[in-house]
């Protein structure tokens, strides 16, 4: 029987409960489908700050390098918003693990579910036409990596690419707009930027692999605009590291549904870190009301990338659509809704 | 009398056909207010590149450097899409009219009009709290005009940003929010960035000098995801050439109503150049079915931040206001009218 084992990282605010929940949820599915799961705990975040004085950890760090994949929950809060910015546990969580695993590529489905269309902001005119996106986000490069300085009274920083950079994430774009609608919208700045230029260069040179899918490039400034003009237009949206930062989240505001939205940060090998793509609401944490729907399918992210356990992902990915159909959802997507965290766990379970 | 040299660059698509209706409303109002105009036009963007092979020719840049302020309409089209991004119309006449005249400081109004809340993709939900945002765009530096350069097989664009950058477009966010409801929210990526860190030190240091201004940091991709939940809660948006680049596009999405918003680029002098928010609209085109407003309005901005000739811009935004009060409106604004282009023209003359 295959034995994966999984660095577990709750984290702070809601983070430590909607992970229990994942945790059950992937109890039963494992003994279901006949493989099992060794999972370990480690610090991470605000509560490795408070207990250690670092986000992330050595002992963390070496967990995780022993294990198949990292199953992360959500970290920081107030207590640390107070910290220098490079400190706070967020970043200092996920940057390093993102580095150290060469987690090059991150995937952000961005949904408007029919039957929630009205969690959506832009409900009901433009949420009626429906959204279906894919955001993948190039993620150990860019801004983000590059050269950085600060002298007296300036401060500077690079943004570099290299083709081979370029070419993995792309083609990881278009190899899933062939599982999807068979569109690419690649984003860039190429009226301005010199590595968006490489970009284009690149992401049509990979293009031509793939003649079933249709690419457009499109502005930052102008997909900013139509993802909200006209967000069923798109289908896969492949994005340098900063510009994925900020539109995979205007996505999720888009969707109005964060607490369903789930993400993996991938490497290429079967190695990944999976996590909700919202945060910790600490306003809500430990009143048993928060959504485990973004943590259980990133669970199910996870057996499907790390694991090539597809017949359990899409048995959690059903059991997860008919307890949403059945209406057994937390306050975030119904406010009369009465079921709290554990029952919303228990249905997906259920469901299985 | 006082004699104001102005250079109009009409442009491209419906450039010329609402240029036409701003200048009518400016000859009316310099009249009424008791000053004089004298504008010359001359040639920009695609309509320059077809008659002389590129975007800004000398001569229009002589005009302007003897002119007293730019009246600038919209440049670019699908004919001139096929040439290579830093030849295209739009980069190609702005960036270096920004770099040549220190237009470092750019104003873009976004606001919801209660009358015209349903033109707002966020329709009823959130158009219902209202928006109304002034988002000033550091305009001259950062990543568009860092050092950039190229190899085979890389790239890399330079972002630098001076104290002393930061610091004046920053005076200049504070300042209009002592007029407005005290409010700036400042964004940047502090969290990864060095030139972002340096931001927000300046603006914490120039926020002591307006003690009646509430400070608060943003980080841009929870500014693009609460630009769309709760755009009531911005007043003044203060953000870095690229930030506000995108965000001024998300902002004018909401709204909606592209064909209402104008713009002002100023140097801290009485120069500046004033265009419409919105584009070419080419489809368009001809048809005398533009929305002159935002030109319009533009031309209110001049008189007000290039000529202090406050009355009569306060006369314009009056009588603009009257106009949609009375619905002399065009198509995008609302689908069943017959007014066009010169209707409207002529109906804030009349309300003048
Ligand atoms: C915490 C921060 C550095 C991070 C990022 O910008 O990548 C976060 O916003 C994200 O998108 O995962
Ligand atoms: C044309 C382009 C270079 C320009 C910019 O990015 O500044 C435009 O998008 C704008 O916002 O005026």
């Amino acid at each position: 029987m295959k034995n994966y084992k999984i660095a577990v990282l709750a984290g702070d605010g809601i983070g430590p409960e909607v992970m229990v929940q994942a945790l059950k949820v992937l109890d039963v599915v494992s003994a279901k489908f006949n493989f099992s799961m060794q999972s370990t705990e480690a610090l991470i975040g605000g509560a490795a700050i408070d207990a250690t004085g670092v986000a992330l950890p050595e002992a963390t760090l070496d967990l995780c390098k022993s294990s198949d994949a990292i199953l992360f929950g959500s970290v920081g809060g107030p207590k640390w918003t107070s910290l220098p910015p490079a400190q706070q546990p967020e970043r200092a969580s996920l940057l390093p693990l993102r580095k150290t695993f060469d987690l090059f590529c991150n995937l952000r489905p961005g949904q408007i579910y029919p039957a929630f269309a009205e969690l959506s902001p832009l409900h009901p005119k433009i949420s009626s036409q429906g959204m279906d996106i894919l955001c993948v986000r190039e993620l150990t490069g860019g801004i983000y990596f590059g050269e950085k300085g600060r002298t007296e009274d300036a401060a500077f920083d690079t943004q570099k690419y290299s083709v081979s950079e370029i070419e993995r994430i792309s083609r990881v774009a278009f190899e899933a707009a062939t599982k999807r609608r068979n569109k690419v919208t690649s984003i860039d700045k190429a009226n301005v930027l010199a590595t968006s230029v490489l970009w284009r260069e690149v992401v049509e040179r990979v293009a031509k692999d793939y003649p079933q899918v249709q690419l457009e490039h499109m502005y930052i400034d102008n997909a900013a605009m139509q993802l909200i003009r006209a967000p069923q237009h798109f289908d896969v949206l492949l994005c340098d590291n900063l510009f994925g930062d900020i539109l995979s989240d205007e996505i999720a505001a888009i969707a109005g549904s964060l607490g369903l939205l789930p993400s993996a940060s991938l490497n290429g090998s079967n190695f990944g870190l999976y996590e909700p793509a919202g945060g910790t609401a600490p306003d809500i944490a430990g009143k048993g009301i928060a959504n485990p729907i973004a943590q259980i399918l990133s669970a199910a992210l996870m057996l499907r990338y790390s694991f090539a356990e597809e017949a359990a992902a899409r048995a959690i990915e059903q059991a997860v659509a008919s307890t949403l159909e059945q209406g057994i959802v937390t306050r975030d997507i119904n406010s009369a809704s009465n079921y709290g965290t554990a029952d919303v766990g228990a249905a997906v379970i259920a469901a299985l």
